[in-house]
């Protein structure tokens, strides 16, 4: 493994234009997302693994924005015991990678069956669930290598986005548009960060960590906290910042750092805020990611966030986060493209 | 503090009796809130903390026994993005121990003001959620004082099994009423096991630990982290079996044990005991919990679970998990009754 290079940090690289691709391929379909979603009420999102967190994502954008009751989905219902609901009413979106993930096909099928309407998002042309949707959101970023998902996970969150649209979010399709250079530009100003080396070295001295945003940011934290556990090999807990105060605040200490993140605006950034001053307060350290001046001036340290309105601010806030962890991994000798114990395509039942 | 008791050790031992005077007062009460759901097709769960993993319960239990979509609020669209939804034909069940957190009781409000009908668990009677509620649902489990909750966590998945009866659920009343002497059987044997100060010695070595369950017994691994989290200040992440394969996988290592819980029986139970030989085929130590012989021999060190069938084996399957936190928490020189940065009742925004 060289030091200094490696597969995740080239696909992180290339989000810019999967993301353009993608933005431009999908957002003349918002018409036909609202066709299939006119007879709906509610999205039963079906995923695993970082596709689950673009659903957190996709859940709060369609709640905050669209107006619509989002749900996860529990994929043994259908799988381990088959059981069937009443699913008229409800769009299922079903969010795979590869396309390949049994458990999730076989969710989608079994979402149709019980009477919802279906949406793919995937990066496979052609893929079984592709095949298996009423719509299928394909999403270009090319084929990815390295093991975590970095562009899959972004030019997932742009279908999201558009899915949103299509169901009549209260939002400008204009703010879509100017993410592939917000990020491009948000990863240049990372990798100048004298931040990044610094809170490296000081994560590659904890044995974990706990993140958290709220809302819009949920699925971010949520996403960070899986990149850091399946490439690091870190403790880290992806936790909304309501259910830290319950409980797991206990775990925050001189040995346990905090990484919060946070859009620039949006009615959760104060508590965001707040949530760092009571880290610190616990004297453990509290690291940024986004959130603006203020998150940066209440945390210890602070990464750049993407100059964008929260309801996008998604597409961007996890990429500082995904640079930590590819400098973070090879920082403690791990390749950060294939970790231990994982494959590309995840086959669940 | 004393070495060798605890309130929290205390109220474990009251739960036989709180569950009997719970269950008692609230099974003549299923075909009152059938009248209640009458017209609803789906669950909406408001909870955090303790009351989300029995949350998670309730959800699993109305989807598979019910065939009711059940759905875990995110309470900051009502609290913070203020958005009302369409809940028309939704039974919103908020769950607070005391009844008196905030964000709860309002979240409750915002789902009756946007069509839902309303149904309150809670310890609280009197309390402003069980005003709040069309249908207070009031556990009888007296007085809890630790704040690690225990008997209030177990009578919640109480009042959650009689919900769920009164939902039409394919199941024998019957078996909720062996519980509570289920219970008083299972802490005699879990204190009289040799396993429990083995795995206690062996998880006061380690920095963290995974949790991992699925299905109906998916949220006694996530409460099961919880309390690890805050009682004994360890990393424990409580994941689903699916999820764990999908990225986290990768911190399980011989420094990082798995504890996995099971019922005696389900459909879950087979994916379960696979999981357990992987992860010890990974290095790793797996300590069951339940998941009878089949769980037991396929881990590195097992706990007893409870003899009852599935849909009600989480009222018991806490419990082992319970004394092993206490006594770690001890054992660790923490006082379990007050875990630092706690407070009994959690007001978050």
């Amino acid at each position: 493994m060289s030091s200094t290079t490696s597969r995740m940090r080239a696909e992180i690289g290339e989000q810019p234009e999967a993301l353009r691709r993608t933005i431009g391929a999908l957002l003349p379909r918002v018409a036909e997302i609202g066709a299939l979603a006119g007879g709906t009420r509610q999205v039963l999102f079906i995923a695993r693994g970082s596709s689950d967190n673009a659903a957190v994502y996709g859940r709060y954008l369609v709640e905050s924005r669209a107006g619509r009751l989002g749900t996860l989905a529990a994929p043994s219902i259908a799988t381990a015991y088959r059981r069937d609901l009443d699913l008229s009413g409800v769009l299922a979106v079903a969010i795979s990678q590869s396309g390949k993930t049994e458990e999730i096909v076989e969710t989608l099928d079994w979402a149709a069956r019980c009477g919802a309407r279906t949406v793919a998002v995937t990066n496979g042309a052609g893929s079984p669930l592709a095949e298996a949707a009423e719509v299928a959101l394909v999403t270009d970023a090319g084929e990815e290598l390295a093991v975590p998902a970095t562009k899959t996970y972004t030019t997932q969150l742009a279908a999201l986005a558009v899915l949103a649209l299509g169901l009549g979010a209260d939002a400008d399709p204009a703010d879509l548009l100017r993410v592939p250079d917000e990020v491009g530009r948000l990863i240049a100003l990372t990798e100048a960060s004298e931040q990044l080396p610094a809170i490296v070295e000081e994560l590659a001295e904890v044995q974990g960590t706990v993140v958290s945003g709220r809302g819009i940011a949920f699925g971010t934290a949520l996403e960070l906290a899986l990149k850091i556990k399946e490439a690091c090999y870190l403790h880290a807990m992806g936790l909304s910042y309501a259910d830290l105060l319950h409980g797991p605040i206990a775990v925050v200490d001189d040995r346990t750092p905090a990484l919060l993140v946070a859009a620039d605006s949006g009615p959760t950034l104060p508590g965001t805020i707040a949530l760092a001053r009571r880290v610190r307060g616990a004297g453990a350290r509290a690291y940024g990611v986004g959130g603006g001046t203020g998150l940066a001036e209440a945390c210890s340290r602070a990464l750049p966030g993407p100059a964008l309105p929260e309801w996008v601010a998604p597409l961007g806030l996890i990429v500082p986060g995904q640079l930590l962890v590819e400098a973070l991994a090879r920082r403690l000798g791990a390749d950060p493209d294939v970790p231990r114990g994982l494959n590309k395509v995840t086959q669940t039942d």
